[in-house]
């Protein structure tokens, strides 16, 4: 049988977000959370549009779930995100309690493996899933802007 | 001279916020963002109200006051908060860039401290400027849901 919602379906719809957040002149991440091959939640970068850092891809997702749902625990969703979380929402996600985050591409940096910030014990974090497509749009948002300054 | 701005006032502006917090049955934290001995933002802790882990008071203080501003880093701002700030609104800070963090009570389990998120290299982080009454009100609250239960 084949199986049209994978990981890979799922993190385009979040690469999708990420699509938008571009096209804003924002640093284009996306994420959808997913409850029973549903989504319920989406969300994409808008720091610059609401001038507020706060406003990244999966805290906007993690409300709107949370708002879908009518509770705040995000207990059997799964969120897809086309950049690792930072500390700041890996530390959201921790208080959410969500069982699984899939992330596309790894952010050495400022990411939330290499910086160690706690998820919950209940929390899967799993990644690379089209990693590729979810750097690419990445480096070439990096790229034009340099390219304006 | 007589300093009336002091670390200790704005911490106590920072408990009245906690103070409403816990008026709404929510976890008893307040904070509040100073500009030159100005209150330009307040916060206090609505998860329950609305639902929503990242609604913490610090991530309240943070968007209230890039909003005041009109720009997304909080330049020469000190936050006060009644209690060490956790994982997530630590990572906040971060992206704020803010220069000073003050809090109250330590959180030796959730705090940032422990679990070692990484601040700017722009922000001094201080602590334990009226512990007491912080911890105080944090511990009434959790005994009185305790007794309700």
């Amino acid at each position: 049988m084949i199986e049209p919602f994978d990981d890979s379906y799922f993190m385009r719809k979040a690469l999708q977000e990420a699509e938008l957040a571009y096209e804003k002149g924002e640093v284009p991440v996306g994420a959808v959370i997913v409850v029973d091959n549903k989504i319920i939640a989406r969300g994409h970068n808008l720091t610059e549009t609401l001038n507020d850092v706060t406003a990244h891809a999966e805290m906007q997702a993690i409300t709107a779930g949370a708002n879908f749902l009518g509770g705040k625990y995000l207990k059997d969703c799964t969120l897809y995100v086309t950049l690792e979380p930072c500390q700041m929402c890996a530390g959201a996600l921790y208080w959410s309690q969500i069982s699984r985050i899939v992330y596309g591409a790894r952010d050495l940096e400022r990411g939330c493996i290499n910086l160690k910030t706690k998820l919950h014990p209940k929390t899967k974090l799993e990644g690379d899933v089209l990693a590729e497509e979810a750097g690419a749009l990445l480096k070439r948002f990096f790229i034009t802007r340099r390219n304006l300054n």
